[in-house]
């Protein structure tokens, strides 16, 4: 049997921790698959002391993770400590310096540094790989890179994120609100204690921009993807969803169009019999669209040590077995640029919850400012009658492009009798 | 660039001529994805003059694709004829003994012959690979194979025959009969003219007996199979599970048990809540449940040229990159015999439906056959009463093991007022 490949893990936290658990518990079949043994040689983390539920006795310990991605015995550095910058940077630049693979976890250090690193990481002859940061329980950057391969993409979008599909599906079964099953989420461990990363909508925006260059062969460009969150969806537009045939997820996108590649993370309102409305709580899910395999769809969990220490697994006995792929699919230096698409250009259809006043001739002034704007109405929910009352409106339009649909909000914004500034949730065709 | 790869096409039916296409059509993305051009260079069909909408005028061209196979200047020949033996089996050995990959779409020969084929291609160093003899929309054997490897599996099932799935969705939908649905499913072209492979569950377990293997790690063994097919499922059966809260699907499942690997094929009752009972018509689906990466689900198109060619296409463009892998995940000659877990022991839940006359004292007989079987009954469906008239009498039972359950039906069979053979459905919790 051949030499054993040597790896070194910077960050020894859930994922950490449950990557040396899995190496040890499954080094029988990982030497099977691969041909050879994979064995950790080295880790490194902020506390020698604390235990983690796994031995690291046979391991070099290093308090710098750095030093250990420079001087380790390893042929792989995994990169297992997270943010955007910083020491996983370090880490990461210096292991490919060093001539060493580096299989990473972090969506948030490759968003915005990913194709300079597949750049250095290609330059060296090293492999950079990251399975673990796009739902762990989902080889999907793998099935997109290679499996898929023969196909041109025109759209992939997904649930990216667990802890709002989390807090939808609960929003959804219990009619709670939103701030209310966030708090619940957050005594649960599925949100931290400052959420914002997961429900204003940056983690899937991450992951999206990461599936977009794999999908794509475009560069890493996370500052071109749209963003908004779920904070503002509130128990009404859930109920108002379900009665209209709908469910509410926040989904990332990204598609094909004229004008170049869309990227988006943004609620949305998709059929209930969509491929991906019934994939509920923390589970995410994945669907590409390719001109000669038609629609594969990939479901699983997103978080947590077992699924990502999977994904990291499943890179590492990649580069045990020899595989090598490029980071995003083609060579780093051939990645294209990706003209960020304006919203403005968007076309799609939507749903509009408006408070309005029940009063003579608000509804008219309404529907008058949708045909100023050249605007369709679909469908329209007004139950019972409140004279006097502030009552929801809800609307649906057909496709129009995002440019008037604003240009109808303003005007129905002006309306007296509307009270508040409109909901709305763009509806997505899947 | 790297010389390019030459590929030799052994068949040019619907699946052939979609590679072709494929690769002439993608010849850039493909070329960019591997770091070297893929180039067909010998095609083999019976026809030459036929029209095939793909362009073979820079190929060679060969009436034997034995000769083919043995001769060409290609690296990989991919055969795309199919059949469990004759030319396919001769076109396999031969391009492996000369040296050549080979990318096989045929789930029959290799569920007869797939342990001695990969044991054959690992000694003469070349890859054996069939993504596209399992579910083509769906990259499933290099997830099983790669993107899953760190994981024990547990279980492994699906919806892998798209003709049954079309059936038994249709039967659903319009409630119309077995005979009648198979003979619009053939008018369509969803169903052969001769359609048992099919809808006897043939086809499902020749791909489960691929699946099994990778995921165990154990040798083909298409023999141990349990197969039932759909012919017996009856409109009625559909109407009752949709009452009980379940979908009928022909599922094909392996499973790790005590007494070794259970493989079947056959009709399954499942919640209509589980992960893929809303996969309809001809999509197939995949579940791999692993002790780290939990569930993960896969859902795409099962045949036609263009996810098949798509799944072919993979292969190749693996072959292309250099990227290897054992044809069943480990060393052929490593894989483990597979003892035949006999039905008897099957542990399960179970629905029966009993045609019986509706007179007095019938359902104690038949609870008394059950007790005295030790199989416990969870509830009962009677609607109405007809005295004197034969009316359906539907049960579901708590887990039992087969052996009993079978020693319950011969008690029932021989109840007098019990006028068929009773239907029976298993129940599986997904």
């Amino acid at each position: 049997m051949t030499e054993a490949l040597k790896v070194a893990i910077a960050g020894l936290g859930t994922v950490g921790a449950g990557t040396v658990r899995l190496l040890a518990e499954q080094s029988d079949i990982i030497a099977a698959r691969c041909g050879r043994p994979v064995r950790v040689t080295a880790v490194s983390a902020r506390s020698k002391g604390r235990d983690r539920g796994c031995d690291l006795g046979s391991m070099a310990w290093f308090d710098d993770p750095v030093a250990m991605a420079r001087e380790a015995d390893a042929d792989v550095v995994c990169e297992l400590i997270g943010g955007a910058d910083g020491t996983a940077k370090d880490v990461t630049v210096a292991a490919i310096a060093a001539g060493r693979h580096v299989v990473s976890a972090n969506k948030a250090l490759l968003a915005h540094y990913g194709t300079e690193l597949a750049e250095k990481a290609e330059a060296a002859g090293v492999q950079l790989r990251f399975e673990a940061a796009v739902a762990g329980g989902i080889p999907i950057i793998k099935a997109l890179r290679e499996g898929l391969a023969g196909n041109r993409l025109s759209r992939v979008y997904g649930i990216l994120n667990g802890t709002c599909n989390y807090i939808l599906s609960i929003m959804r079964e219990t009619g709670r609100d939103f701030a209310d099953v966030l708090a619940d989420a957050q005594r649960l461990g599925y949100a931290e204690s400052d959420p914002s990363f997961d429900i204003d909508g940056v983690d899937a925006a991450h992951k999206l921009a990461l599936l977009t260059s794999v999908a794509f062969g475009t560069k890493v460009d996370f500052g071109a993807v749209h963003i908004e969150g779920i904070r503002h969806v509130s128990a009404l537009d859930i109920k108002f969803a379900q009665e209209l045939g709908y469910r509410i997820k926040l989904l990332g996108i990204a598609r094909r169009t004229d004008a170049g590649i869309e990227q988006r993370v943004h609620p949305c309102m998709i059929r209930a019999s969509a491929p991906i409305a019934s994939v509920e709580d923390v589970y995410n899910a994945v669907v590409a669209e390719g001109d000669f395999v038609g629609r594969s769809v990939y479901e699983g969990r997103g978080a947590g040590a077992g699924p990502t220490a999977s994904a990291v697994a499943g890179d590492i006995i990649d580069i045990a077995a020899g595989r090598q792929a490029f980071t995003f699919g083609v060579p780093a230096k051939d990645l294209q640029p990706l003209p960020k698409c304006s919203m403005e250009n968007h076309v799609g259809a939507y749903y509009i919850r408006l408070m309005v006043v029940d009063k003579q001739g608000v509804f008219a002034d309404i529907a008058a400012a949708l045909r100023d704007a050249k605007v369709s109405m679909e469908a329209v929910l007004q139950r019972g009658r409140a004279p006097g009352e502030v009552v929801p409106v809800v609307m649906t339009l057909h496709e129009t492009v995002e440019a008037s649909l604003n240009d109808a909000l303003h005007r129905i914004t002006a309306i007296d009798g509307v009270v508040e500034p409109p909901m709305v949730i763009r509806i997505e065709a899947l």
